[in-house]
C-alpha cells in the first residue's frame, strides 16, 4: 500500500501547487478602480451562480446518495458505502469547480493589468490562473479516489490482508464507482447549466448589442456584457473543469475495473498477488501524469516579443514527453516480468511463464510492453484528433475558408456550409478512435482500451491549464474593453486570446477521444459486472438492437433539450436587453448606466431551471432500460457512445468553424466588419454557440455519465433480474461452468464455451 | 407456380392501369400556348436530365454487372446470373423513373388548365398523374422480380421439380438479391442527383430571385424558375419513385430470404413443401397490395367545394383497409394450418403439430396469426410515424409555431429552433420503430420484421400516387404563375398543393419506418448468408464495434458530401442568376427575356457530376470493410441503420418544419411577407432545403443500399475469408455441427450450441 500513499502524495502535491499559485495570483496588481469594479461584478456574478447551482445540486446529491445507499445495502457485490463514495465524488467535483473559478475570476483582471505593460507577464498571469484549475482537478481526483480506496483497504470493511480476494476487490471497486458517478452527475449539471448560462448571455449580447444596436461585444453600454463574461467563467472554466474531472476519474476507475477482470480471470498458478498491480496501475499512471504536468508548467515562459503560442506548446510537449518516459518506468516497475496477455478466440487472459501454453490461433503479448504501447498510442491518437480538430476549425485551412466564402451569399449558405463541415469533420476523429480501440485491444485487450483513454488524459493537469487559460484571456480582453483601456492593451489580450486556440483544439481532441475510449472502457466494465461478458451482446437480438436505437437517440433528444433551453433563456435575455435600450435613457450614447445585475439574474435562473430535465433524463433512462432488460442496457451504452461521440464532434466542430469563419471576416476578408458577409457569419457564429458550448460538450459527459450509471447499477440489476433463482441448483451450474472453463483454451471453440459459461451463470442466478 | 403467375398478373395489371391512365392524361386540355411553351421547357429539361443521368448510370451498371458476374461465377451459393438480375433491377428502376416523370411533366400543365375551371377536375388530373408513377413502381417491381424468379424456376438452371432443395432456393434468392442491388444503386444516384439538382435550382431561385431581387418565386423574370420546376420533377417525382421502388423491392427480397431461413431450418417431419409458401408469401402480399391500391384510387374523387384532403385520405384509408382484409385471407390460404413458430433461447424455428414439443421457457405462436399481426402492426406503426411527422412539421402544432416565433429574433434563433425541433422529432418515430421491431419479432421472429416492413409498403401504389401528386400540384402552380394566369387559378393550385401535405407526411412516415425495418430485415438476411447468425454479432468484439463506428459515421459524411455538393451547385446557380439580372437588359422589369436553358444546364451538370462520389462511396465502403472482416461488416450495417435513420428523421423533419414555419409567416403571422421574421424564416427554409430534399432522403436509400450490397457480396466474402480451409476436415466439423444441432432444443443451452454450429461451419470452410 506504500505506492497508494505515494499516489496520494502526488495528488496532494498538485493541490499544494494549486494553492501556492493561487496565492501568487492574489498578490498581482489589479489595475485601476474601474477595472476592479468590473472584475468585481464578474466575480460576484460567477460566484452567485455557483452558489445557487450547488444549493440545487446538494439536494440532488443527498437524494441520490440515499437511493444508492439503500439499494446497495447488503448486496453481494456492493455495499451501502457507495453512498459515501458518491458524495465524496460529487464534493470533489464541486470543489474543483469552485477553486478553479474563484482563481479564474481573480486572474482575469490581473491579466488585463499585466497587459498594460507587456505580453510576457500577462501570459504568465493568465496561464497560472488556468493551472490552478488544472491542478485542482487532477489533485482532487487522485486524492479523493485514492483516499477512499485506502480508507476501504485500511478499515477492513471489505476484507483484510495485504492482498484481498477477487470478490473483495470487486466489492471495493463497485463502491468506488460511486465516486465516478458523483463526479459525472455534477459534471453533467455543471456543463449543461454553465452551457445554457453562457450561451443565453452571449446570444443576448451579440444579437441585440452587436447586430441590432451596433456596439462592440464588450461595450459597457451593453447590459448583457457582464453576464457574457460571467458565462465564460461558469461555462468554459467551471463546466470544462467538471467535464475533464469526470473523464479523468472515469478513465481511472474504468481501467481499474477492467484490470480487476484480468486479475480474477488470470491463470498464473495461484499467485494473484503478482498482478494486483494491474488494478492499481491506472492510479500510478495518473500520479506520474501529475508530476509531468507540474514540471511542464515551468516551461511556459516567453520573452517580450516572443511567441506565446510556442510557450504553451513547449509546456504541453514537455509534459507529454515526461509522461511517456514516466509511464515506461512505472509500467516496468509494477507490471511483473514474465506475465503475458494471451489472446484466444476473442478473449484475453493473463498467464505467466509457468502457465503459458500457446494453442493454435492464439497470440501472446508481453504484458508490460502491451500496456505501454496502449498508453502511448492513446497519447498519439489524442494529439492526432486534436490536429484534425484544428484543421476543421481553424481559419488557416480550407474548411473554415469555405464557410467564410459561403457567407458572401448570405446566412443560409453560411449555415449549410458550416453544417457540412461539421458533419464531414467526424470522419478522421472516428477513424483515429477506431484505430486507438483496435491497437489498444491488440496490445492489452479491453484493459488496453481503458489504459489508452488514461494515456490521453494523463497530462490533464497541464491540458486543462491551457484550456482554462483561454476564457481568462477572453475575460481580460472584455475587462480592457469595458474599462476603456488603450487599444494596445486590448491588442495584447486579443493576441493572448488567439494563441490559445491551437492548443485548445488539441485539448478538445483529447477530451473527445478520451470520452469515447472511457465510455467504451466503462461499457466493458459494465458487461463484466452485469455478467454478460461471456455470451456477449448479440446485435441480432431485437431487444439489444432496441437498446442500441434508444441509446443512439438520446444524444439527439439531449441536444434538442439543451438547444431549446438556450433558446428560451436567450429569448428572455434578448427581451431584457432590448427593454434596457428602450427604457434606460442615454444608455446607447454612453451617458446612462446599464442594469447588469438583471441580466446576470436572468441567465442564472434560466440555467438552474433548465439543467434539471436533461440531467434527470440522463440518470433515469438507463435505470429504466436496465430494469426492463439488462442486455438492452448494454446495447443502449453502445448506441449512446457511438451516436454521442459523432454528434459531439459534429456540433463542436461546426460551432468552432463558424466562430473562426466570423473571425476571418472580422479580420478583413470579404468586406470585413459590417459587410453582408459579416452579418451572415455572425448568424452562423450565433447558431454555433449552443452547438459548441452547450450541446456538443454536454454529450461528452452524457455518454460517460450513462456508462457510469450502468456500471454502478449493474449489481442491483443483476439481483433484480434473477431474485428467485438464487438458491436453485448452484452446484450443477458451477460444475458446467468449470467444465466449460476447462474447454476455454481449446482453440476456436472458445466463444461457444463462453456461451456455456454464460448460460451456467444465468442458471446459477 | 400458378400463384407466381397470378402475382405477375397483378403486376401487369398495375402496369396496364398506369398505361391507361397515362393515355387519359395525354388527352386532357393543355391550356394556352404560353402554358404549353412553359410546360415544354420543363418537360424538356426534365427529360434531358434523365437522359444524361441514365447515360452515366448505364456505364456504371455495365461495370458492376461484369464485376458481379465474374465474382459470383461458380460460387457454391450464388451464380453468374446475378449480373442479369442486377441489370433487370436497374432497368426496372430506371423505367419507373422515366414513365413516372414523363407523365408527371404532362400532368402539371393539364392540372393548371383544369384549375382554370374548378378544383375537382384539377385534383383528379394531378392525382392521376401521380398514380401513374405509383403503379409503374409497384408494377415494375413485382413483374421484374417475379418474372426473374419464374425464369429461374422454369429454366432448371438452379434445380428442377415443383419444390427445390434449401440449397437451390438459397442460390436463387442470392441471385435475385441482384435485382434489389440494381434497384438500390439506381435509387441512390437518382435521389442524390435529383436532390442536388432540385436544391441548387431552388436555392438559386429563392436567394437571388426572391430575397435579393424581391420578385415572386415562380416569376418568369427569374432565370432559375424553369430549373426549379424541373427540379421538383427530377427530385420529388423520379427521385422519390426510385426511393420507394428500392424500399419495396428490398422489403420483398429481404423477407423472402428470411422466409427461406425459416424454411431450411424447419422441423416439420420431412415435409418442406408445406412451408415453401413462407418464401413466396411476400410476393403474394405485394400482389394483394397492388389490388388494394388500384381500388383505392377510384375513391379519390371530390365535388366542387368539397375538401380535396378528404378525397386523398379516403382513397388511402380504403386501400389500407382492403390490404388488411386481403392480407388476412392470403395468409390464411397460403400458410398451412398447424404450423408454429417456436421461440427458444433467442432463436425461432418452424415446427408442425407432429414435431411440436415445448421446452421450458419456450413459447409458440401459430404461424399464420403471427405473420398477420406482424403485417398489420407494420401498417399501424407506419401510420403512427406519419402522424408524429405531421406533428413536428405541420403549422397546426406547437413545434412549427415555435420556429415561427423564434424567427422574430432573427435567422440565428430560427435555425437553432429548427435544429432543436428536428433533433427532438427523432424520439417518437424511433420509439415506434423499436415497438414495430419488438412486436414483429415477438409474433414471427426476424421474418416478422421483414413482413412488417412489407406491411408498411404494401400499399405503395397509392401512397406514392399521393406523394407524386404533390410536386405535380406544385408545378401546376408554377406554370400558372409563369403564364400569368388569373389569381384564382393560382389560388386553386395552391390549395391543391397544400392539401397533399398531411397525406404526404404520412407517406414519409411509411418511407422512414419501412426503410429502417427493411434495412434490419436485410441485415438479418446478411447475417444468415454470411453464416454469422448462430454466433451472433458480439458488440464486445472490438472489430465489430469498429464496424458500428464506421457505419454510424457514414450518414454524417454522406450528408456532408451532399450538402457540399448542393452548396457548390447552388453557388454556381446564384452567380448565374445574378449575372443574368446584371447583363440582360430589362429582365427585372419584365421586358427582357431570361436564359432559362443556361440555369437548367448548370443544375444538370452539377447533379450528374456530384452524384458520383457519394454513390461510389456507398458501394465501395461495405465491400472494403467486408474484405477486412465479415463480422465488422455486420457491425457496419447496424451502425449505418441506426445512425442513418436518426439523421434522416432529423434532417427531413427539420427541413419540413422550417418550410412550414416560413409558410405560416407568409400566411400573415409576425408581420407576414417582407417582415424581418419572414427574412429569418426564408433563411431557415433555405437551410432546410438540402436537409429535407437532398441529405435526409438520400440516407433512407443509403442504409438500404449498403445492406443490399452486404447481402449480395456475402457469399463472395464467405469464400474470400475461408478459401484455404475448404478441404480441411469437413467430416469432423459436420459431425460436430450435427451433434450441436441435436442439442439445439435442449432449452437454455441453445445459444451455446449455436456457437458450436458456427464454429463448426467456420472450420468446415
Amino acid at each position: 500500500m506504500t505506492e497508494l500513499y505515494a499516489v496520494i502524495g502526488a495528488g496532494a502535491l498538485a493541490l499544494i501547487f494549486a494553492f501556492v499559485r493561487s496565492r501568487w495570483i492574489a498578490k498581482q496588481d489589479t489595475g485601476t478602480d474601474e477595472m476592479r469594479v468590473i472584475a468585481g461584478h464578474i466575480q460576484e456574478g460567477a460566484m452567485a451562480f455557483l452558489a445557487r447551482e450547488y444549493k440545487v445540486l446538494a439536494m440532488f446529491v443527498v437524494v441520490v446518495a440515499i437511493l444508492l445507499g439503500v439499494s446497495n445495502a447488503g448486496m453481494e457485490d456492493s455495499h451501502a458505502l457507495i453512498a459515501l463514495a458518491f458524495v465524496v465524488g460529487a464534493t470533489c467535483s464541486g470543489l474543483a469547480g469552485f477553486f478553479g473559478m474563484k482563481v479564474a475570476t481573480q486572474a482575469n483582471v490581473r491579466t488585463t493589468a499585466a497587459a498594460r505593460t507587456g505580453l510576457a507577464k500577462a501570459l504568465i498571469v493568465a496561464f497560472t490562473g488556468g493551472s490552478v484549475m488544472g491542478m485542482a482537478v487532477v489533485g482532487l481526483g487522485v486524492v479523493g479516489l485514492t483516499g477512499l480506496l485506502l480508507f476501504f483497504l485500511q478499515s477492513g470493511i471489505f476484507g483484510t490482508g495485504e492482498v484481498l480476494s477477487g470478490q473483495e476487490y470487486t466489492r471495493i471497486l463497485n463502491v468506488l464507482a460511486g465516486f465516478s458517478l458523483g463526479a459525472s452527475s455534477i459534471a453533467l449539471f455543471a456543463r449543461v447549466g454553465g452551457g445554457i448560462y453562457t450561451k443565453a448571455a452571449d446570444v443576448g449580447a451579440d444579437l441585440v448589442g452587436k447586430v441590432e444596436a451596433g456596439i462592440p461585444e464588450d461595450s459597457p453600454r451593453n447590459p448583457a456584457t457582464i453576464a457574457d463574461n460571467v458565462g465564460d467563467n461558469v461555462g468554459d472554466v467551471a463546466g470544462m473543469g467538471a467535464d475533464l474531472f469526470e473523464s479523468y476519474v472515469g478513465a481511472i476507475i474504468g481501467s481499474m475495473i477492467l484490470g480487476l477482470g484480468l486479475h480474477t480471470s488470470a491463470n498464473i498458478g495461484g499467485e494473484p498477488a503478482g498482478i494486483v498491480s494491474l488494478i492499481y496501475l491506472p492510479l500510478y499512471l495518473a500520479a506520474v501524469g501529475i508530476g509531468a504536468s507540474i514540471i511542464g508548467t515551468f516551461f511556459v515562459r516567453t520573452s517580450e516579443g516572443g511567441n506565446p503560442q510556442t510557450a504553451l506548446n513547449v509546456g504541453t510537449i514537455i509534459a507529454a514527453g515526461l509522461m511517456i518516459a514516466g509511464a515506461w518506468f512505472t509500467i516496468q516497475s509494477f507490471v511483473p516480468d514474465g506475465i503475458y496477455f494471451v489472446f484466444n478466440g476473442g478473449g484475453v487472459q493473463v498467464v505467466n511463464d509457468a502457465t503459458l501454453t500457446m494453442e493454435p490461433g492464439s497470440r501472446k503479448v508481453e504484458a508490460g510492453m502491451g500496456i505501454f504501447y496502449a498508453t502511448i498510442f492513446g497519447l498519439i491518437a489524442g494529439a492526432l484528433i486534436g490536429f484534425a480538430t484544428e484543421y476543421f476549425t481553424s481559419g488557416d485551412y480550407k474548411p473554415v475558408k469555405y464557410i467564410a466564402d459561403q457567407s458572401r451569399t448570405g446566412a443560409a449558405t453560411n449555415i449549410i456550409a458550416g453544417t457540412a463541415v461539421g458533419m464531414m469533420s467526424t470522419a478522421i476523429p472516428i477513424a483515429l478512435i477506431i484505430a486507438a480501440i483496435l491497437v489498444a485491444y491488440y496490445f492489452a485487450g479491453l484493459y488496453g482500451v481503458g489504459i489508452s483513454a488514461l494515456g490521453m488524459l494523463s497530462t490533464t493537469g497541464i491540458q486543462l491549464a491551457v484550456d482554462a487559460y483561454g476564457p481568462i484571456a477572453d475575460n481580460a480582453g472584455g475587462i480592457a474593453e469595458m474599462a476603456e483601456l488603450p487599444a494596445e492593451v486590448r491588442g495584447r489580450t486579443d493576441k493572448l486570446d488567439a494563441v490559445g486556440n491551437t492548443t485548445a483544439a488539441i485539448g478538445k481532441g483529447f477530451a473527445i477521444g478520451s470520452a469515447a475510449l472511457t465510455a467504451l472502457a466503462l461499457f466493458s466494465a459494465f458487461t463484466t459486472k452485469a455478467h454478460i461478458q461471456g455470451n456477449g451482446l448479440n446485435l441480432l437480438d431485437p431487444q439489444i438492437m432496441a437498446g442500441v436505437f434508444i441509446g443512439a437517440t438520446l444524444p439527439f433528444v439531449f441536444s434538442a433539450l439543451s438547444m431549446l433551453a438556450v433558446g428560451r433563456a436567450a429569448g428572455a435575455m434578448i427581451e431584457e436587453v432590448r427593454r434596457q435600450f428602450r427604457e434606460i435613457k442615454g444608455l446607447l450614447e454612453g451617458t446612462g448606466k446599464a442594469d447588469y445585475a438583471r441580466c446576470v439574474d436572468i441567465s442564472t435562473q434560466a440555467a438552474i431551471r433548465e439543467m434539471i430535465l436533461p440531467g434527470l433524463l440522463a440518470l433515469i433512462i438507463p435505470v429504466l432500460v436496465g430494469l426492463w432488460n439488462i442486455e438492452a442496457l448494454g446495447g443502449l451504452l453502445a448506441g449512446v457512445t457511438v451516436s454521442g461521440v459523432l454528434m459531439a464532434i459534429y456540433q463542436s466542430n461546426a460551432g468552432g468553424a463558424w466562430d473562426n469563419a466570423k473571425k476571418m471576416i472580422e479580420g478583413g476578408l470579404h468586406g470585413g466588419k459590417g459587410s453582408d458577409a459579416h452579418k451572415a457569419a455572425v448568424t452562423g457564429d450565433t447558431v454555433g454557440d449552443p452547438f459548441k458550448d452547450t450541446a456538443g460538450p454536454s454529450l461528452n459527459i452524457l455518454i460517460k455519465l450513462i456508462s457510469v450509471v450502468a456500471v454502478v447499477i449493474a449489481p442491483v440489476l443483476v439481483s433484480f433480474h434473477a431474485p428467485d433463482t438464487t438458491a436453485q441448483a448452484p452446484t450443477e451450474a458451477t460444475k458446467a461452468a468449470t467444465t466449460a472453463s476447462a474447454a476455454d483454451h481449446q482453440g476456436d471453440e472458445a466463444p461457444a464455451a463462453d456461451g456455456l459459461i454464460k448460460v451456467a451463470e444465468r442458471v446459477e442466478r
